[in-house]
């Protein structure tokens, strides 16, 4: 197909951001002004700071597949109801169970001491009486991917990759991919044990960050743990005496069969168009050294939250806001996966959708992947948030979130909203992530955006262009 | 004995103030111009920061009584050789040897969860299987002081104070004390366990605090542990639900007979009086959750760093610089008392002393415990620190630090070089006490404060007043 000129183009364009024409989605004026007073409501209310505290009090951790999980989705449905939603359902979702018994490491030697780390998601444990072998060091996962087997054979391998703090997290990126792909490289090349610096900010305190491993066939997998930053700090200090260092790692914990947990959700069910959605969320699980209140308890909260603002209105909205409590998505996106396999076929009647699952900073920035025709719409809600601090920018497409980011592959319209995520990754998957981390007033504006935008885009005359197979090139799974 | 009258005091002061008389202690010139180069050399000099690397990245923690704790000491004799001192010597320190060797924590009702928790020095273990009981909160030490003992019979007491940072640190008055006599008051009045929030100041981190208890008389103990202050607000929280709260300790540790160690002591022998010492040191021992690095690391290294200074002048110093690393300074004193009764005749030999124990923060106060005629030399040593920060205040007594205080007790003059304390409390006795704590520059300033004061002190025309029973009445002890 021929590409259009640019002059055409642009010529539609600027024809689009001036003119609203008969097909393009727009929000009524009404719908505007209480998304208004929705949003400003909000900034002063605590109904989301307190679901999140009554998460992480009631229940605390909620590590996929443990007992607590259990009682995490017994929480959900009951806060569901006493929250006053119209239909609370839950959808079956199977993964494999992974089980975190004991864990312990030490230097044995040269100059012995204990290390404090975390076994990762899909790690098998050592054999009985531990693990003990030399480190062999590597500078980068390039590093380890380019290495002689020789010098990796039979060795625990170290990677030392320290994240700095960034607004939008973004060396997260290599610090998960060195957790993901390091230890299968390092298992191919014959290594005994894998050893990463925590994927995590805080350079001060001794809790190392859990997470999931890109793990999946058992045959091979070796065990693999994160060093706090104190203490690959000290790990660094001792190999830089460059004499011999051995590690013993001693993990009891691996995969032990299946558990069916479930995705948890919640709908204000719509007045006019019952079976159309806005899809909002975040995910029930957590990892299970801290209380997951950051990582996720906040993102079901603000979910939450904003319906709970919505079913408080006069009159029901016109489509119907589903909140989705997703099950499983640390060790990959198990509940977000099911769900989009599950719904795939309706995706049509998805009007928007996104989930909350970067921490409780402010939304910062919002952007779309919606139909040309609907881009008038979300410029309306980028106007009512504006005012909160949301920047949108045009330019970049919107994701859906973790779980949702696979519905929006199966075409959902979705949005991006971007949290500040300069101090998430301090407390992200350690015993750190705990109900105190959560500022009042940074989740209240969180609610308020997620009221806002929920309300509106559940009143907009006309969709925003959900249908199977669309935005599969907009960028967004880059 | 009659008082001296107002007017002959003010008379007196007076002329000590401006008149140095026959029998005034003074600092001759050119030691004064050493101690100003010492100074300023030692703040450019990371001699005493590598001391604190080299201890606690070779040995680590170093509980008292623990195989780590011999490493410490043949650590310290080694780098006193190592350094070039002139004499290296230990002399046993014999206490009751705790140990810890597991310990968990959990609330078992209403809402299931772990506890991030440790248990207390000199605790005993909990029976088999665990403690399991309920928990009684109270507001203060002295509430639990007035409490009828049938609110207390076999429950968990738990006392939650909230330390605040301040410079001075002063809020650990009241966080040690309860954790000292809460347990045994608690035991007295029948309780089965008690906990308190961490005697600490970091509010967001998951690191409990240890610390010793008041604990003597074995026949009068209860298992006894830290909650971190994570874990005291969830606790908290918990209770604020008014349901019975129903927490399991599971502490594995207490006293299994005695052990001796040794304080480590290093000298820079006096040309001149060798027998008359100006003695500083730190404490070798350390709790074993991190790495001991500000505690007390960093005493032992400010201490070692400024003798070490003054061991590389082309000449030796008139008086023996005596430095000393005290053994089991944290399960009370016994280091210092130990060196106190053994040296307590010849208390007059000790010319001025100081122990530094409050982290790597900068001295920002000093004051003295001195006769009168010694008070001219102390301001000459004032005015030598005050560019670099030390204000002199000359109204406060000088306790001579931690161990030290106990020759102080008996007559030795002594100086109090305060430091800044502000986030002390935020590590001290945790697992987050590592390396990375120290800050080099803070480590300089705190060296070239101990090494020119050594080196006055050393050179002084006369003594600064030690002698049997002196100062017992100057308030340091208070």
């Amino acid at each position: 197909m021929r590409r259009p000129s640019l002059t055409l183009l642009a010529a539609s364009l600027l024809l689009a951001s001036t003119v609203a024409c008969a097909a393009d989605t727009t929000i009524p004026a009404a719908a505007v002004k209480t998304a208004e007073q929705l949003r400003d409501k909000a900034m002063h209310d605590d109904t989301g700071y307190r679901i999140a505290e009554s998460l992480t009090t009631e229940v605390g951790q909620r590590l996929a597949g443990s007992p607590a999980d259990k009682r995490g989705v017994e929480w959900a449905i009951a806060k569901f109801r006493e929250l006053g939603f119209d239909k609370v359902y839950t959808e079956p979702v199977t993964y494999p169970k992974w089980v975190r018994h004991s864990e312990s490491g030490a230097i044995v030697s040269p100059f012995p001491q204990s290390l404090a780390l975390t076994s990762l998601g899909y790690s098998p444990g050592t054999p009985k009486g531990g693990l003990t072998a030399q480190v062999v060091r590597f500078a980068s996962l390039d590093a380890l991917k380019n290495a002689d087997p020789a010098r990796v054979k039979g060795k625990i391998v170290y990677i030392g990759f320290r994240m700095q703090r960034h607004k939008d997290g973004h060396d997260y990126g290599m610090g998960s991919a060195i957790r993901t792909q390091g230890p299968v490289i390092a298992q191919a090349k014959g290594a005994a044990g894998f050893l990463l610096r925590s994927a995590g900010t805080d350079p001060e305190s001794r809790t190392p960050h859990a997470g999931v491993t890109g793990f999946r066939d058992p045959a091979k997998t070796i065990p693999a743990a994160a060093l706090s930053n104190p203490d690959a700090d000290q790990l660094e200090r001792v190999l830089a005496y460059d004499k011999p260092v051995t590690v013993k790692l001693d993990l009891d914990c691996g995969i032990e069969g299946e558990y069916t947990g479930a995705n948890v959700i919640g709908e204000i069910t719509g007045a006019k168009y019952p079976d159309q959605v806005v899809a909002i969320g975040g995910h029930l699980d957590s990892w299970d050294l801290g209380t997951g209140a950051i990582d996720d308890a906040a993102g079901v909260a603000i979910a939450m939250g904003a319906a709970k603002l919505i079913h408080d209105l006069p009159q029901r909205p016109d489509r119907t806001i589903r909140v989705i409590a997703f099950a499983n998505e640390e060790m990959g996106l198990w509940g977000g996966r099911a769900y989009a396999e599950k719904h795939a076929d309706e995706v049509g009647k998805f009007q928007l959708g996104t989930e909350s699952d970067f921490g409780s900073g402010r939304i910062w920035r919002m952007s779309a992947s919606v139909k040309p025709q609907a881009r008038g719409a979300i410029e309306q809600i980028a106007k009512v948030l504006a005012p909160i601090g949301v920047a949108y920018d045009a330019k970049r497409p919107g994701g859906g979130g973790s779980d949702l980011s696979q519905m929006h592959g199966k075409g959902m319209a979705a949005l991006s909203l971007t949290q500040d995520g300069t101090y998430y990754f301090d407390w992200h998957h350690t015993a750190n992530d705990t109900f105190d981390k959560i500022d009042p007033k940074d989740l209240a504006q969180n609610v308020a955006v997620y009221a806002a935008f929920s309300y509106m885009a559940a009143q907009a005359d006309g969709d925003f262009g959900s249908a199977p197979g669309a935005f599969a090139d907009d960028g967004a799974g880059d």
